[in-house]
């Protein structure tokens, strides 16, 4: 069910042939084709794809209301300037057009590989079948078709006092190899407004899926989209809150259990740092390093590295004042070895999902991020498109 | 000859016991053993190791002399503390008395692993052998012993009008997998002040070994110190900064074409940016970029992922005004894909070493970067260090 628990969504999947095999098209509605408020989130890159030009445009100009969101995946419409722009357009024409709601309403999204045109033949003779499947049954139909090259589909639900909260992603990072992206799209059958839904859903997405780490990049495509349909009236807005951060981290963390050539998910914690965006700076400096990457693939408690990493971070750093501690277990005191439980600290690290914290002793500052290992697999699905 | 090739230095290597088998203690010192100018240039890390703490202090308490340097390979005597300070002093006092000098004019330097504090035994019962050795003819002997991972010595020798300028390397990036670390000794018998020296070095530097790019990670260890015997006089001040230049250039390419897992060597130049700062940027987010990365292992010319990294670098970017060339075939103008030659443009990307321009079309902003391609060697390398 996923993305149509909530009450007043209907959704669909199928294969229109932008991809050669697999289901490449998906489509989310309201139930009714009407318009409901809508929030989003859009990449921060400047090499942003027409389809996130054209629904921050859309979204600005309506006042944050869609009644669907058409999404195709093999092909990120990005790097194809004006005319990727008209491509997007037409997409979001042919969805309104079997929906039967204005165009203005339709918000677009394109996952997959950069620099060629969309297939506009293609996806345009399957939107009005698209349309046809739509139903309360067809969410992993549709959490099928916008993967790439995730190896599963991401879905999830929490039921609230009053709402229901449905979601699904794809993705395999801030960006993920050939097919680039990670994208949510979640619904909610609660009253709340684009506003609040804005704020909400930005706070979420900060404390999740941009905690999310794969290897430093971030995608020309990524979207965050969410709607209310608003058919079981106003939550206790806290609640909902929570359930939107609660559901943004679920889908997290499938992302990154399905990250590109994954074999172990790290829990960083940079603590003492002089201030939360020193801490969070450290944190990326150490999530990106390739060297502290590769450790975590060796499953290498290799504590000078992160060390390393955060004293080029560019933040106050004093090495005499540091603690590294892996799965609670601390390595590193003062900059240099302490001495440590040599198996137990072997048991943490064989694990899938290890823990680090390093504390850099100089204020309050905090951070946390979800770092992936760097391995063969990784190279294997990067080194070549075609 | 390279480090002995200038009048009035001897050199030598040999087997400490730091390391299994391999040469692992280095020693170059002026010949009659009296101090003479020096200049340096270390890393900017804060979890700087305390070789380089104890250089930078002697440096600038003696006014910048040395009368020798004594280095060891297989442990960077980094992340080891106060001890690891008294190490180094030690370390210097041993090559001191071997060699009849204040032990304040010996430099010390260390590379390879971090966090484990270095043999003192075996490095102080090795030192009076060492210094024994001192000869005109220790020189590939030097360069062999300052090796970690690299697979080759790096060594150099430019012969200006009046002077000759000598130099050798170690290293695989601007850090390298276990054994971390760049460094470079030259030396020159021309008659150059420290200050001099300094800023010649310094200005090399920045557009040498500072371009290089394996893995984005700063060294705890990254030192270059150029020593000058004075014995054939006042050079033309304009062709001995070029030859610096040329001798570090000389080195850095012998570095890159040594990278850890290096297939292929790219060199990077971003034109057209705002300012020279943000064309650095620029080009240090794409060197540094895994997609790229991976894209240059697998010889494909991906330039999606190069304006995805440049769009994403926080700098000025407008994808309409951009153009990217691999080898000079322009491949994408104005954010889209450009018609090209393709058989041209295989054929550049077999290349070990490829050549990539991105255009920003903003400015009179440019940098170049050498960068190295991701591919599984590096991995295999840097996975595991026990």
């Amino acid at each position: 069910m996923s993305i149509t628990a909530p009450d007043g969504f209907v959704a669909a999947g199928c294969h229109a042939g932008v991809k050669r095999r697999r289901y490449d098209m998906a489509l989310v509605a309201a139930e009714d084709r009407k318009p409901v408020p809508a929030a989003a989130v859009f990449t921060q890159n400047k090499f942003a794809a027409p389809p996130v030009l054209l629904d921050r445009q859309r979204l600005a100009e309506n006042g944050g209301q869609a009644a669907a969101v058409i999404v195709n995946s093999g092909n990120a419409n990005a790097g194809t300037g004006a005319a990727g722009m008209a491509d997007a357009e037409a997409m979001a024409a042919a969805a309104a057009a079997a929906l039967g709601t204005d165009p203005r309403d339709v918000l677009v999204c394109s996952t997959g590989i950069i620099g060629t045109p969309l297939p506009m033949d293609r996806i345009l003779a399957a939107t009005p079948k698209l349309a046809k499947k739509l139903s309360a049954g067809g969410a992993h139909d549709a959490a099928t078709a916008i993967l790439t090259t995730d190896h599963v589909a991401k879905e999830a639900v929490i039921r609230g006092t009053t709402f229901t909260l449905g979601g699904m992603a794809k993705g395999c990072g801030m960006i993920a190899p050939n097919m680039a992206t990670m994208l949510a799209f979640l619904t909610t059958d609660a009253a709340v407004t684009s506003e609040e839904m804005t704020a909400i859903l930005r706070d979420a997405a900060d404390r999740t899926f941009n905690t999310l780490n794969v290897d430093g990049a971030t995608s020309t495509n990524d979207t965050v989209i969410l709607l209310a349909s608003g058919r079981r009236g106003r939550p206790d807005l806290k609640e909902f809150a929570d359930a939107v951060h609660r559901l943004c981290e679920d889908l997290t963390y499938q992302m990154a259990r399905d990250a590109e050539g994954m074999t172990r998910m790290v829990l960083l914690r940079v603590t003492g740092a002089a201030s939360d965006a020193e801490a969070r700076i450290a944190a990326k400096n150490i999530a990106e390093n390739n060297l502290v990457k590769c450790s975590w693939y060796g499953g290498d408690p290799y504590w000078g590295r992160l060390l390393g990493a955060a004293g080029s971070a560019g933040i106050d750093f004093e090495p005499e004042k540091t603690e590294v501690a892996y799965g609670g277990i601390i390595v590193s005191r003062g900059g240099t070895n302490a001495d440590h439980d040599e198996a137990a600290l072997a048991a943490h690290m064989k694990q899938e999902k290890i823990e680090i914290e390093v504390a850099l002793g100089l204020g309050a500052g905090a951070a946390q991020v979800i770092g992936i290992d760097l391995g063969p697999g990784y190279i294997k699905e990067n080194s070549r498109t075609s």
